[in-house]
C-alpha cells in the first residue's frame, strides 16, 4: 500500500561503492519498459544485505551498471516458515507465491496430494513471482520457490524440529488452536489441494506428532484463500505480527 | 477446496415442489457451458432459503425449468460486517470482491479515498462476482456491493453502533488489538488504496471514537493481500471463526 517506486532484485554483493553490472532482462525492465536513464535512482536489494539506494551510471539495451550509494532498510528475514502448497491453476498457483512472499515465509514448496491437478509446475517462473512480489511489496527478502514434492515423501522425510500447522477444512467450526509455546520455532503451513485431502492423506497428517490441524472458518476456502488466511493465524500465533 | 458439483443462485422463493425457470444466462452456463441435460441434478441457493437439490425439467437454449426437491444446506449468514475498500486494478478489485464473499462478509462498499486512482467502478460485474464466489465457495449468502462511496461521505454518516476496523500500515510492528466485546456486533473492515491514506484521513480516522486501528504485521501488503489477512483477523476476534 506505498506509492509506486522502482525496487531492483539483483544477486551482487551490495555495499557502499559496489558495482552492479545489470544483465539483459533488467537493462530492459528498468530502461525499456520503465523508461528510467543515466543518473536515475532506485533502490536494490540481493536477499542478504538488506536495501541500497543505487543509481544507474550507464544505459544500454544489452546491460547497465549500477552504482550502490548507502543503504536504506536493514536486512529482514521472515520467520523460518515454509508454506506447503498443492498447485492449483496457474494464475492462483502465481497468486499463492505472490501472497506467501508478501506474508512472510522463508520458503515456498509445491506439493503433490492424492487430489492435486497439477502434475508439474514451472519452478523458474514461480521463482520469478516471488521476486517480482518482493520488488513490490518493498522486503528485503526472496523466499525460495523448490520444485515440486509428493506429500508423502516430504513427510517421511520431515525435518525433526519443525512444527506443522496443516488446514483441514473437515474440521469447519471446530477451534484454531495453535500451541502457545510455538512462537520462534521452525514451522511449516500446509493448504490442501480444492479436492481437499484424501482420507488416507488425511489420517496420515492427523497422527504426525508434529502437526496441527487448524479450522479456517466455517466457510468453504478457495486455496489461495486459505493460504492467506492461514498465513495471517500463524503470523499472528507464532510468527512476527506480534 | 471441496470436489466440484454444480451450484446456481437463483432469484425465485426456494421450497419442496417449487419450479424455478431459468433466464437465458443461466441456461446457457448450465446447459451449454456445463453440458447438462434434463434429469440432471444440481444445488440452488438464493441467499435466503439456504440450498437445495433441484433437478433439470426442461433445458433450452433460451431458457429451461427446474424442479426443487429438498434441502441440502440450511441458510448461512455472515456475521453483520461490512468491507470497505478503495478499489485498485480491475483484477484485483474483483479478487478482493471474490475474497471478501468466501471469507464472510454481509455488504462490500468499494470507498473513493484521496489516494484512490479508480473513480468508477462497474458494480453490476462486482456484484456478479460476489454471486459467482458464492457458488464456488458452498455459500448460501451473497453480499450485496454497493456503489462507490466517499469515504468522507460514508464516514459522516456512519451508523451510530457500527464499529470500524481500519487497517494502517503505518502501524506495521506496532499491536494488533480488536476489543474483546465486539464479537456479535456489527461492524466494517476498512483496507485503505494502494497509495495509503492521506494525512488527513489518517487523523480524521484515527479521532473517530468507533475506528480501532490494527497493524497487517511488518510488512506492506498489496489492498488484496490485506483484504484477505484484515478478514481473518476480525472473524477469528469478533466473527464466527470461534
Amino acid at each position: 500500500m506505498t506509492a509506486s517506486r522502482i525496487r531492483l532484485y539483483v544477486e551482487h554483493p551490495l555495499g557502499e561503492g559496489q558495482t552492479l553490472s545489470l544483465d539483459r532482462a533488467q537493462a530492459h525492465y528498468l530502461f525499456a519498459v520503465m523508461r528510467q536513464t543515466a543518473g536515475a535512482g532506485l533502490r536494490v536489494f540481493n536477499g542478504r544485505d538488506g536495501e541500497w539506494q543505487a543509481t544507474v551510471t550507464e544505459a544500454g539495451k544489452r546491460g547497465g551498471v549500477l552504482a550502490c550509494e548507502a543503504q536504506t532498510a536493514p536486512q529482514r528475514d521472515p520467520p523460518d516458515l515454509w508454506l506447503l502448497f498443492a498447485p492449483i491453476k496457474k494464475a492462483r498457483t502465481d497468486f499463492i507465491v505472490e501472497k506467501a512472499t508478501e506474508m512472510g515465509t522463508a520458503r515456498i514448496l509445491p506439493v503433490q496430494t492424492e487430489f492435486t491437478n497439477s502434475e508439474r509446475i514451472r519452478q523458474d517462473r514461480l521463482q520469478a513471482h516471488a521476486v517480482e512480489a518482493a520488488e513490490q511489496c518493498g522486503g528485503t527478502y526472496v523466499p525460495q520457490v523448490t520444485g515440486l514434492h509428493g506429500l508423502d515423501a516430504l513427510l517421511a522425510d520431515w525435518p525433526a524440529n519443525r512444527r506443522l500447522m496443516f488446514c483441514d477444512e473437515t474440521l469447519a467450526g471446530g477451534a484454531c488452536a495453535l500451541p502457545p509455546d510455538g512462537r520462534g520455532q521452525p514451522w511449516a503451513v500446509l493448504i490442501g489441494p480444492e479436492g481437499g485431502f484424501s482420507d488416507a492423506e488425511r489420517a496420515r497428517l492427523s497422527a504426525l506428532p508434529f502437526a496441527h490441524p487448524v479450522a479456517l472458518g466455517p466457510r468453504i476456502l478457495r486455496a489461495d484463500t486459505a493460504a492467506v488466511a492461514a498465513l495471517t493465524l500463524w503470523q499472528t500465533a507464532c510468527g512476527d505480527w506480534a
